[in-house]
């Protein structure tokens, strides 16, 4: 449970912290960054939520650490930032390194079923407890009871299925460019054939679309998306799927907003990132 | 005089242009940066002034384009922001490769009198003469009467020689961390060595700290130190001799602030980037 630092480094007030630990589920030392807004750097009784952001294909936690721009409104707001890194690293799996849509930097935020993957790919576990777990026992200046997520592409698909697989765990969601039915593009039936195999059953408990079905009540989901991204024109994102199944399903409250000629780079989370503080702000000090 | 445009990234509302053009000042094709707020890419009457941000060792155009986070407020306050390349490329000098610290990435924004930098090495003209010229020629929605200045690092040294040695030409000037007394840190008289040669009073024709002695009259500059910066510790910055000198010679209107724990990275930049936009749209707009 022991975590190493790193790095700390001054932003906007607070700091950004570049550590690792020895994780169980992943069976690897796994890096991951914190951002810590001035309110928590103080001392203070007052405990403050925290953002978990989960990164896109080929990222590790430092790209939106670095071009994200989290970190100005997490500041204004107290706000802590948590950024997992997105799969295990150093395995020696044979193959995990040949492509950069699978294996390494693409853990999918899933638990991997099948072999070689299974046992060390369990970025689902890692994310929902065993990094929380880790990160509340080292900082006491955080507040485990109110947790909100987001993420981009990779990580959209993170935010968006781990936040329906889990009623309750995370007070609000939102992301940038998700992969919102992965069992229809080519990189979710790469993953999910790799990570599970054939199974299709598997897959759907991972598929932020069919999960929407099932989901009771509103949600109130913040999704930017920009007409300019070639993977939104390719059919790896498939938002549309999701607003379409959310719709149908009778859910209310999805803000999925179109934004023009925005790409799929950081230069757009960058853009927005203010508004996805502000959505998660507004749960976290509902 | 043609611009070639290779990528145009929407953000925070304008675009950003990745540009270049066959420069003749160096010899060869030079990348730059050009952010143009909403209100330039608008039809509008009103022209933009522009705020030319200079980049620091080993950094091209792009560093501080993803990472410091002008953008923001350059939109918000309808600025264009203008990213210079910090020295020429593929000139196939012998031995221009060799170091970070000298050579390619390291121009010093000065023009080099010495072979065989001399010839290529003009990267004072090339900012201060020839890339305004392009680019007010291409860009008639900016207001080349309303200019500004700033930069880090190495930047930081040629916003503020770039200003002292033209007065009247850029309506205000800012830095993060320069390089304010190159003649007397390594980096300065590695630089200014290989590019003028051991003539010294060349090397105080562009230091900061030489030439602020001259000036006459207020000279309202923000700069931007951080505690932590280990350029700063070792020496390669020296801002207190530029303030003393700035003393001795009775200018008024320095602010210079040491800010605790920040270091010399685009993390503190991104802090403070608003504050040195605002500084400069003070007078772009006064």
């Amino acid at each position: 449970m022991s975590v190493t630092t790193k790095a700390t480094i001054a932003s906007f007030g607070g700091k950004l912290l570049k550590l690792s630990h020895a994780a169980t589920s992943t069976g690897c030392e796994m890096s991951f960054n914190l951002y810590l807004p001035p309110q928590a750097v103080q001392n203070s009784s007052q405990k403050v939520p925290v953002l978990i952001y989960l990164s896109g294909l080929t990222c590790t936690a430092d790209n939106c650490s670095e071009k994200g721009f989290f970190q100005q409104g997490a500041s204004k707001k107290g706000i802590a930032v948590l950024y997992p890194d997105t799969s295990p690293r150093g395995l020696d799996i044979p193959g995990e390194n040949d492509a950069w849509d699978f294996g390494t930097g693409a853990g999918f935020y899933v638990d991997a079923t099948k072999e070689p993957y299974k046992g060390g790919y369990n970025m689902y576990t890692y994310v929902t407890e065993e990094l929380p777990k880790t990160v509340f026992a080292a900082f006491p200046q955080l507040d485990e009871s109110r947790v909100s997520i987001t993420g981009h592409s990779m990580g959209g698909h993170g935010a968006l299925t781990l936040f329906l697989r889990n009623p309750g765990k995370y007070k609000s969601v939102s992301a940038f460019a998700p992969i919102s039915n992965p069992i229809n593009c080519p990189w979710g039936q790469k993953a999910f054939g790799g990570y599970f195999g054939e199974d299709q059953t598997k897959w759907k408990e991972h598929d932020a679309t069919e999960l929407v079905k099932q989901w009771k009540g509103s949600l109130p989901v913040l999704i930017d998306v920009g007409t300019g991204d070639n993977f939104y024109k390719q059919g790896q994102l498939l938002p549309e799927h999701f607003e379409k199944a959310a719709t149908e399903a009778g859910v209310e409250g999805l803000q999925v907003r179109y934004q023009a000629d925005y790409d799929h780079s950081y230069y757009t989370i960058a853009t927005f990132s203010d508004d996805h503080i502000e959505h998660a702000a507004q749960y976290l000090f509902a």
